[in-house]
């Protein structure tokens, strides 16, 4: 038997907003986890001249690997060797790069619930074992060192996601030792989802690594460097992982994007450019976390990165792909179900995503206020 | 236990070459299956179009997949729906998504024996058993429905190429029909890679969809629209397929890189640049097939299409990776070892790739000739 699927809910909504965009509603989109802001201006310029000078075969670039090394000395003081970079098509295959590279068949995997929908996807597609793990609100919907504890028998592994998605809740430093600290007594090997490292309200969020040199940790251009649809990630593994994971990239996926990697590389220089969409999107929450208070949203974890607001709707509905539907047909606010996160709790649950311009923020809450005041409240709520 | 998987012995030749040529010796690199040359000049111009106008977010173009479905109408008179049509990250990750939907860990998928090397490292990562059918000069080493009906117990799924890699062989259009045969009779399904598709030295191929309409077809820009470094390919799956096929997209790999698939299709219109393209290769090909018979290398299948020569070398060597790391370092042209295709017979084989410029062909039957005749015959030989 092949592994059942769930689909990305998340993309019939958008598919929907598109439709609705087509017959000339107005949409705003915030279904989708991106940046509606491009490239930097020097990446794009690069990648201009790299278009009409280099034919674009198969290659990895070295200078990447040893740029992004140093990121990890310069941000997080940890020292890892550039060989220890492989490349990906974004942070998807590097999920599958790392599982695939730790487990087998057969493998438990902790995780928390809510959690980024492939997650859970990709291990079931790989025959793994999805071991979720309530996060509510009173643990701002986060994996915690006790939690993890007291699964039995312990698992084989544990994806950790911080500052994550759909929350945008960090775990605090401590907890992060603490949780390294059962792995290491437990033989639990960690992979570490850093995709929002950058994109923080609460200061810089350090790597996994620093305290858990073996973990191995996703990363991607797709979110602080504003390159979604490049596909270019990477995953750090530890030294004695190099080659089976390397050989894993050359058969599963060969290379990433030629143009990516020569833009990537300028990208990660660009950081004024890029701490400005992060000043909009500290401007943002601001705004989401005072509308959704006026949109009666008490029960929420305050983002402390990422772009998201999750927020429980569960006094208005108990099917949140529904009431995410009704609201774009009746709003042109497209959001993501919560669903899509969480398949126990999730039918209360909503995501925004705040990666748009401000003014579409300030637009998609005055569309929003009158039509939450309109909503009946569910009796059983 | 994980997996363990082959490294790309060529991968090793390429660092090789790349190391030669920046101690400023003269290298030609015909080690990769892949072109030489760019994309199509109206792909480039679409590309550098779309980069100063689109912030590129993840996105799956409804357009190519038109294209894509009218290319099967008008090439091999196959109708499919775009739906059909899944755009990968290239042909790899089409061919983890077309191995995943179909079968399950422990599933035995036959292959031909030599075969390109992904085929049985993938299979290998995805903890499946690659049942490899010996294909010798004989049958051209391409598979015959005789040696697909012969596997006891029937397996569960085939991989076929045509062109192959490495010998560029087709199978001919009776044999396949009666591969699909045994395939239906026997309950087999069918993964045909078919990216060496449009580079045929015996007349248009058809896609095994004309024979087998449940079969799932990989292809991709690398080859025949000299776009490698682009990363965009596609599989073809049928309608009940479709559902499971994408989810496993959407959660392994999200979606190929947009610029890419911008101008991607452009590229399916720019025939004449890439039919002269496969001109060049064609008289490469004429180069090479005089060349290996001075070289003394007898023992080959003339490639129908693709672009590779494929020799027996085992009256010289017995170990094809010492035999063409020390070829480059005495002459400076790089090639693959037959252990990457093959890994028991793989040691007395190598392969040329020819597709690089006519001059360089030129150039490395120049050095290979007085190098060749210089080498001792084996004694066992």
């Amino acid at each position: 038997m092949t592994a059942a699927i769930d689909p990305f809910h998340a993309i019939a909504i958008g598919e929907l907003a598109y439709q609705l965009a087509s017959q000339g509603r107005s949409v705003i989109h915030m279904e989708y986890g991106q940046p509606s802001t491009g490239a930097p201006a020097a990446a794009i310029a690069i990648a201009h001249e790299v278009l009409d000078a280099d034919p674009m075969g198969y290659w990895e670039n070295p200078q990447l690997k040893e740029r992004i090394a140093r990121l990890y000395a310069e941000e997080h003081g940890v020292t890892i060797a550039p060989n220890q970079v492989i490349l990906t098509c974004g942070a998807s295959p590097a999920l599958v790069l790392a599982l695939s590279t730790l487990f087998a068949p057969g493998a438990r995997v902790a995780l928390a619930r809510p959690g980024y929908v492939a997650y859970r996807n990709t291990l079931k597609a790989l025959h793994m074992e999805p071991v979720e793990l309530d996060c509510g609100e009173a643990e701002r919907f986060q994996l915690t060192a006790a939690a993890l504890a007291a699964v039995e028998p312990a698992p084989q592994g544990v994806i950790i996601a911080s500052p994550a998605n759909p929350t945008g809740t960090v775990i605090e430093p401590d907890e992060l030792a603490r949780i390294a600290e059962v792995c290491a007594q437990r033989g639990i090997a960690i992979v570490s989802d850093e995709i929002y490292h950058g994109i923080s309200y609460v200061g810089p969020v350090r790597s996994t690594l620093a305290v858990a040199p073996e973990a191995l940790v996703i990363n991607s251009f797709s979110k602080y460097f504003s390159m979604a649809g490049w596909r270019l990630g990477w995953l750090v593994v530890p030294p004695a992982l190099v080659e089976p994971a390397r050989a894993r990239m050359g058969n599963l996926f060969l290379t990433p994007p030629s143009l990516a990697q020569h833009a990537g590389l300028a990208a990660i220089d660009c950081r004024d450019e890029l701490e400005g969409h992060v000043a909009t999107y500290a401007r943002n929450r601001e705004l989401m976390l005072d509308g959704v208070a006026r949109l009666g949203l008490s029960h929420i974890a305050p983002p402390d990165g990422a772009f998201y607001v999750y927020a429980d709707v569960g006094h208005l509905t108990q099917d949140s792909l529904a009431f995410c539907r009704r609201m774009l047909e009746e709003t042109g606010v497209a959001t993501a179900p919560g669903i899509d996160f969480d398949p126990v709790h999730g039918n209360r649950f909503m995501r925004f995503s705040f990666a748009v311009s401000t003014a579409l923020v300030e637009d998609a809450l005055a569309r929003l206020e009158p039509w939450f005041a309109a909503q009946p409240r569910l009796a059983a709520a």
